[in-house]
């Protein structure tokens, strides 16, 4: 018995898109409540050389769109990465969520022997089969920037939960 | 064409061990290059209410044990979490890749339906076909601690870079 791509892939980036969405209300609404300008969370970084939160879920974002449309076979929509306020962020998601939900699973049906190349042309292109990209580079890239973003919160004091993290499933 | 249950679990704990392993060599380094007493790693944390380094290794290597277990159908081998230094540490994710080196693929084989009883018998007992427990439920628990992990060192200035945290691969 085995699982199919798509499975490994969108469903998971969904769950946890929902939750990087109410995480980010969650902290609107305690900047409100505390007085704290939005963009003192937006700008938080765990340490000088990291992103900011708002680059953060730009990442989770640009990974969940990315990796979907190039194991579905599909052009990657651009996206200019803009985003400097809460609302702009949530349109974010809900946009890469709409992209991603309109993706068919039979588009990912020969994605796991499907050649991808990243960074083409760079210095650091690589190339994996669908299944290595999606297991050992897509979604440990993605759960990379949602945990950031969930822990630069956390760290400035939102009450956030495991739970909160997890999301619906 | 999909993608064995083995192949979205075991071999991604394993990457993910591996650098987890050498984030940890790197920040022992660190501490000793700084005259940091080690415990001083060990026990931070990102907020009072979240876990501290060791307990983040701890439990990532509970996760990457616990799940690889329930889908191989063997029992979960008991850890006490007692690992206290950078060297007992080691050893923790030494016996952990160890332990799930040792489960073969065909253990694996039925574990996309097999049903597997999360917390049983409490109130937050859970019951999850295997491939939503890997999908939905094992895989963003033990990517939020590794990166935790990771997390947690560059906010303490060790010298870290995202290749560190994606591993061989």
């Amino acid at each position: 018995m085995s699982i199919s791509m798509y499975s490994a892939s969108v469903p998971v980036f969904t769950q946890m898109l929902g939750s990087l969405s109410a995480l980010l209300k969650k902290a609107e609404a305690h900047a409100e409540q505390h007085k704290i300008e939005p963009s003192v969370l937006l700008e938080a970084r765990l340490f000088p050389t990291m992103f900011p939160l708002k680059r953060q879920v730009q990442i989770a974002c640009d990974f969940a769109r990315g990796v979907s449309a190039r194991l579905a076979g599909v052009e990657v929509p651009k996206s200019p990465d803009t985003e400097q306020t809460f609302d702009e962020l949530q349109a974010l998601i809900t946009k890469t969520l709409a992209f991603i939900g309109g993706l068919s699973q039979k588009q990912f049906d020969s994605s796991a022997s499907r050649e991808i190349v990243t960074r083409p042309g760079t210095p650091k292109e690589r190339r994996f089969a669908g299944e290595a990209y999606l297991l050992s580079y897509g979604l440990p890239q993605f759960f990379f920037h949602v945990t950031t973003a969930y822990a630069l919160l956390r760290h400035n004091g939102v009450e956030l939960g495991k739970g909160d993290y997890m999301g619906t499933y």
